[in-house]
C-alpha cells in the first residue's frame, strides 16, 4: 500500500489539480488522479443547465463585447431579418427574385385551390392563404429561399380532424370558424415553443415517424381523390382506410367515364412531368434544370382543363365544376374566431397537430436550403415567423401556412436570393385576387384531384423505408406504426403511437444497456471489446468490464444481475482453462455519461458484495458528473485508493504492481 | 495519403482483424484500424437482443452439461425450490425456525388485524390472510428469510382506491368481492410479469418515486387513523390530505377523550419500542439484539388494551371494540370474484397497483435479506411465487398480500434459517384462528389505529429525502411529485407522476447530453475534459470533442447546434490567442453507446458542412453498434481513410503527421 501513497486521494479538500506518482512501479506507466469537476453551487449548475436546455446556440453570442448603437441595429436585424440583407439588396437580386417569384406563383395559384380543398375548405381560402403569411414570413423570417404557403400534410390533417366532428358541407360556416380559430392556435402554439426556446419538441418527431407518417397519409388522400377522380358525389367524410374504400366501391353508380378519361389523362400528365424531376418529393431533385416543366405543370393542367371543359360545354353537367369565386382581397376573420364552445377542444387539438406537422416541415425545409447555401436557420427565431404568421392569417381568411418543401425546390431552383421572392409570388397571387377569378369559373374539380394526387404521391418515401429497415429494424418499427396508425386509426393516434416507440426505443437501451468484456490491445494501453477485437486479449486475474450507458434506476438492477453473470462466466472460464484466480473486477465508466441514486446504491452494493467474496471493484475513468454524485453521497470515501484510476491501463498496473510488492 | 496506404480499411469485405502499421511516423504509436463487429444475421441479433431483454440472468445455466436424471432434479429444484433445501433440513434449523415463527406469528396476528381494517375488510379477512399465503410462498418462493403477509402500502391502497368508489359500510358484500377480485388480479399481473419476464417493469419505481409515494401514504393514513384515535364515528372515505382534515375538524363533536387517552398512550408505548429498534421502517435496525422488543410490543399493546377494557368493562360504550369474530379456517372465496359488471376496471385497476407495489416490496426486501446472507433470489421467480400465493390466496378469503420488510426483519433477527418459519407462523395462526378468536373481542379498535400509526409512520424517510436533494435533484423532484400526488390527488395519479418524472429526467438527459472540450494529458495519449483537468492541454489545429450520450433523432438537431457552436467559440478563441488555425474536428465517440438513423445523417450533414468549410471530420473509437450502423447506411465509406481511428491519440498523431508530410 506504501507504493503509491503519495497518490492520496484528497477527495475532501476537493482539489482538482493532477499530481503525478514518481515512483511508479511499471516503467512508463504513470498513475494520474481522478479529478472532481471544478465546484459549483447548485444555483451556478442550474443555470448551466437551463442554458443548455433553453440556449444550446447561445444566440445573444453577437451581441457581447458591442457598443450601445451597434446592439440595437444588431438587435433589430435579430428581430426583423430583412434589415440584415434589406441594406444590400440590389436590382440583380430583384432581377432573380422577380423570376422565381413568378415561378412559385404559377405553382401556388393552383395548389392553393387544390389544398384548400384537401382541408375542406372553400378553393378561394388557399390563394388568401398564399398573399398574406408570405408577405409577413418575408419580414420576419430568416430562410432566403423558403416558399410559403399552404402544405398538403397540414390540409389533409387539418380536413381529417374538424370533418370527423364538423361536416363542411352540413356547416360550412361552423367548419370555416373551426378552420381559423385552429389556425389561430396553430399560430400560438408555434410562436410559443419559438418563444418559450421549446423548440426541441418537434425532434421528437423523428424522421422514421415522419416517413411513416407521411405514406399513410399520402395513401389516404389518395384514395380520398378518387371521389373527385371518379366523379362520385356522396362520399364519407371519414378518415380512415375501410371507410374511404368502402365508399368507392359502394357508389359504382356514381362512377362518370368523363370524369375518369380527364382525371386519369391530366395525372398522367402530371405524374410524368413530375418523375422527369423529383425523386419524390421529399428527396432531391433529379434534374434541377428542368425545374419549369414540374413547376408549370399544374397550372398548364388548370389552363388545358379549363378550356377544354370550355369548348365541350354540353358536357359540364357531367364534370363537376369549381363554379362562381369571389373577386377581391382576404376579408378579415377576426371575427370568426371562437375561443368558447363545445369545438373549442377540437379546435386546438387540430391546432396543435397541425401546427407540430406544418412546423416540422418549415424548419426541415429551411434548414435543408440553408445548409446548401450555407448559411444558418434560427429554429426557434423560425418558429416565432410561422407562428406569427399563422396567427395574422387567421385573422384574414387564411389556414395554416408553413415552409412548403415544393415551393421552395422551385423557389431555389429558379433562382430565388431573398424573401423577396416571396412578395413577387404574393404580388402575383394579388393580381389573380383581384381580376383573374372568373377564369376559374369552368376549371374541373377532377382536375384539382389530380394535382393533390400527384402532390401527395411523392410523400411516400418507400426507399427511405427501405434504409430504415436496413440500417435500424426499432426506427423501421416506429415507421410502420404511424403508417398504419395514420391509415387505419386516427392521424393523432397515428402519431401518438409513433413517438411511443420512439421514446420507448430510448428507454429499452437505458433499461437493457450493453456491458463489454474488455482486454488489452497487446503493446498499447488501449482496452477494447473482446469480441470485437481478435487482437485483445484478457489479463490474468483482471475482469475489465464496459458498462455502455448511464446507470439509473430503470437498469441499475439489471446490471447488477449482467455483471454478477460476468463474473460466475468469468470463473467458470478460468476453471474450463486452467487460469489464474479471479482477484480484481475493473468498471470501465467512461460511457456512463450520468448516474442517479440507485445507480450509486447499486455501485455500493457491487462493491460490498464482491468484497465478501474478496474481489476487489475499481472504477476507470469516471466522468466529472458521476464523480461529483460520488463524492456528495460519500461514496468515493468508500472506494478509497486503489478504487478510482484514470484509465483502465493504468487500474491495471497499479494493482498488479502492488500484488507483486505484496505477495 | 501514402504514409499509411497499408491502412486501407477494406470494411467491404467486413474483415475483423486488426493491422498495424510498421511504418508509422510517430515513434511509438501504432495506427490500429477500427472493426466492425462480427457479422451477424438479423435473426442472431433479435435472438441475442430478445436475451439481454427477457433473460438477462440466463437462468437455464445451471441445466447445461448435465446428465438426464440431474436435469431432472435440477427442474423440480427450479420449480419448487423447497427441493434444494428440503433434504439438507435438520433438527437444529427446525429449532431456530420454530422461534423465529413463533415471533412473527405474535407480530403477524395484531399486524394482520389492523392492516384489514386499513384496507377496510373485516379483521378476520387480516388473519386468513396470514394463513394461506406463507405456506404456498414456503414451497415456490426462493428467499429464506421472508416474512409473508398482508402488508401496510398495498392494505391502504387497495383500501383508498376501492372505497372511493364502493363504500364498505353500505356494500360489505360488494365490497368484499371487489377486494378478493383485485386480489386475484394483483396476483395475475405479477405472476404473468414473471412468467413473461418482464420483471423490469417494476424497476420503473425508482427508490425516489417510493420515498415519497410511501411518506405520501403514511401522512394519508395516519391521518386517517385519527378516526380510531379520536373515536370519531363519521368520516369520510376519501383519501386526499383536505377531505380528511376537513373530516377530523367537522366532527369534534364526536372526540371521546377515553379513546383518546387509551390511544396516545398506547401509541407512545409502541412508537417508543419502535424507536429503541428502528431507524425508519425502510432502514436498517439499530439494535439488532432487542428486535424482539419491537416485536413483541404490538402483541402486548393488544392484551393489555383489552384486559384494560374488559375490567373496566363498564366504559365499553365509550371505546369501540372489535367485537365478535368468527372461528374457522379460511372459507373458500372463488365463487367471490365476480370477472364481469360495471366494477371489474376498477377491480383490474387496483390489482394492477396493489399488484407492483407489493411485488417492489416484496422484491426489495427479498433481494436486501438476500444480500445479507449472501444467496440469490431470483426476481421473476419471486414474481411468480408470489403471484401464485396471491392467485390462491384470493380463493381462500385472502387479499394482496406479499414479503413484509417488518417481518421479514423480525424473523431474519430471530435466527430464521428457512422457509419454514413461514409455515411455523401459519400453524400458529391456525391455532388462532381454530381457538383463540373470542380473546379479541373486547380488544379497542383505537389499538389497532395505533399499531397502523406506528407501522406507517416509519415509511417516512426523510432522510432518504434528504440524501436525493444533495444528490440528485431531479430524483427529489421525482420523489416530492410523488409525494404530493399521493397526498393531494390519488395514489395511482401520484405514482404516475413521480414515474414520470423519471422517464422525463432520461429523456432530457438523451435530449440534452453533454459535449465537451477536451484536451491532451501531458505525456500520455489520454485525452480528458478541459475544465475539469488542469494538465490537459489543446492541441493546436485539433478541436477534440466527446460526446456523452447515444446519438438520436430527439437530439441530432441540438448537437448539429451544440458542435457548430463549439467550432465557432473555438475559431474566436484562436483569433483571440494568435494560435493556429483550426483544421480538423475529433469527435470523440466512446461514450455513444447507440446511434439511429437520424444520427446517421447528423454525421453525415455534419462531414459534408465541416468539409465545404474545409475542416477535417474524424470519429474516435466508435463502438460495435455504432460502427456497424455507419457501415450498413454506407456513411463509412465516405469517411473513408484518415476518417475514423480506435483512439483520439492515434487519430491525433496520424493525422499531423500526415499533415506534416504533405506541407
Amino acid at each position: 500500500m506504501g507504493v503509491n501513497s503519495n497518490r492520496v486521494e484528497d477527495f475532501s479538500s476537493q482539489e482538482t489539480t493532477l499530481r503525478i506518482t514518481t515512483e511508479s512501479i511499471v516503467p512508463g506507466m504513470e498513475i494520474h488522479n481522478v479529478c472532481l469537476p471544478p465546484k459549483k453551487t447548485t444555483l451556478q449548475k442550474l443555470k448551466q443547465r437551463l442554458g443548455e436546455i433553453f440556449f444550446p446556440d447561445d444566440p445573444l453570442y453577437r451581441f457581447k463585447n458591442q457598443t450601445w448603437c451597434k446592439k440595437l441595429l444588431l438587435g433589430l436585424q435579430f428581430l426583423f431579418p430583412i434589415f440584415q440583407w434589406g441594406p444590400e439588396y440590389s436590382l440583380r437580386l430583384l432581377r432573380s427574385d422577380i423570376i422565381s417569384g413568378l415561378t412559385i406563383a404559377s405553382l401556388a395559384i393552383p395548389q392553393g385551390i387544390s389544398y384548400a380543398k384537401l382541408a375542406n375548405l372553400p378553393p378561394i381560402v388557399g390563394l388568401y392563404s398564399s398573399f398574406v403569411p408570405p408577405l409577413i414570413y418575408s419580414i420576419l423570417g430568416s430562410s432566403r429561399h423558403l416558399g410559403v404557403g399552404p402544405v398538403s400534410i397540414a390540409s389533409l390533417v387539418m380536413g381529417s380532424m374538424l370533418s370527423e366532428t364538423v361536416s363542411p358541407h352540413d356547416e360550412p360556416i361552423l367548419y370555416l370558424k373551426l378552420a381559423f380559430t385552429a389556425t389561430f392556435f396553430a399560430g400560438l402554439f408555434q410562436a410559443s415553443l419559438g418563444f418559450l426556446r421549446l423548440g426541441f419538441v418537434i425532434d421528437f418527431l423523428s424522421k422514421a415517424t415522419l416517413v411513416g407518417f407521411m405514406a399513410g397519409a399520402a395513401v389516404i388522400v389518395s384514395l380520398q381523390q378518387l371521389k373527385g377522380l371518379l366523379g362520385i358525389v356522396h362520399f364519407t367524410t371519414k378518415m380512415q382506410f375501410i371507410p374511404v374504400i368502402s365508399s368507392v366501391f359502394n357508389h359504382r353508380d356514381e362512377w362518370s367515364w368523363q370524369t375518369i378519361v380527364v382525371g386519369v389523362s391530366f395525372l398522367v400528365f402530371l405524374l410524368t412531368s413530375r418523375h422527369i424531376i423529383f425523386n419524390g418529393l421529399t428527396q432531391s431533385m433529379k434534374r434541377p434544370k428542368l425545374f419549369w416543366v414540374s413547376a408549370a405543370a399544374p397550372l398548364t393542367s388548370v389552363i388545358l382543363s379549363t378550356i377544354l371543359v370550355l369548348c365541350f360545354k354540353l358536357k359540364t353537367h357531367k364534370i363537376s365544376i369549381i363554379g362562381y369565386l369571389p373577386k377581391g382581397l382576404n376579408p378579415p376573420s377576426a371575427n370568426m374566431l371562437s375561443f368558447s364552445g363545445p369545438d373549442l377542444a377540437l379546435a386546438i387539438k387540430t391546432g396543435i397537430v397541425t401546427g407540430i406537422l406544418s412546423l416540422t416541415e418549415g424548419i426541415a425545409v429551411g434548414r435543408t436550403f440553408a445548409a446548401l447555401k450555407n448559411y444558418q436557420v434560427d429554429g426557434n427565431k423560425e418558429m416565432m415567423a410561422i407562428g406569427l404568421m399563422n396567427m395574422a392569417g387567421s385573422c384574414s381568411s387564411c389556414y395554416v401556412t408553413t415552409g412548403s418543401f415544393s415551393r421552395s425546390a422551385v423557389n431555389y431552383n429558379a433562382g430565388a436570393q431573398t424573401a423577396v421572392s416571396n412578395i413577387i409570388m404574393a404580388t402575383a397571387v394579388l393580381v389573380t385576387l383581384l381580376f383573374l377569378m372568373p377564369l376559374f369559373y369552368y376549371t374541373p374539380n377532377v382536375i384539382l384531384g389530380a394535382i393533390i394526387v400527384t402532390a401527395v404521391i411523392g410523400l411516400i418515401d418507400y426507399q427511405a423505408a427501405y434504409r430504415l429497415w436496413k440500417v435500424d429494424k426499432l426506427d423501421f418499427l416506429a415507421c410502420m406504426c404511424s403508417f398504419f396508425g395514420v391509415l387505419f386509426i386516427s392521424v393523432p393516434s397515428g402519431l401518438g403511437i409513433a413517438v411511443g416507440v420512439s421514446v420507448f426505443k430510448i428507454l429499452l437501451h437505458v433499461t437493457r444497456p450493453n456491458t463489454l468484456i474488455m482486454g488489452n490491445i497487446r503493446g498499447t494501453n488501449v482496452y477494447q471489446c473482446l469480441g470485437r477485437y481478435k487482437e485483445a486479449s484478457r489479463i490474468p486475474s483482471f475482469l475489465v468490464l464496459a458498462i455502455e450507458s448511464p446507470i439509473y434506476f430503470a437498469n441499475s438492477t439489471y446490471l447488477q444481475e449482467r455483471i454478477l453473470r460476468w463474473i460466475r462466466e468469468e470463473e467458470d472460464w478460468i476453471k474450463a482453462n486452467n487460469e489464474g484466480a479471479l482477484k480484481c473486477v475493473i468498471l470501465d465508466m467512461t460511457a456512463v455519461t450520468a448516474i442517479d441514486t440507485s445507480g450509486i446504491d447499486l455501485v455500493c452494493e457491487l462493491r460490498k458484495m464482491l468484497e465478501k467474496r474478496s474481489f476487489q471493484l475499481v472504477l476507470a475513468n469516471p466522468v466529472g458528473s458521476v464523480m461529483e454524485k460520488l463524492h456528495q453521497s460519500k461514496t468515493l470515501d468508500s472506494f478509497g485508493l486503489n478504487g478510482i484510476y484514470l484509465t483502465v491501463g493504468e487500474a491495471v498496473a497499479d494493482i498488479s504492481a502492488l500484488w507483486k510488492s505484496q505477495p
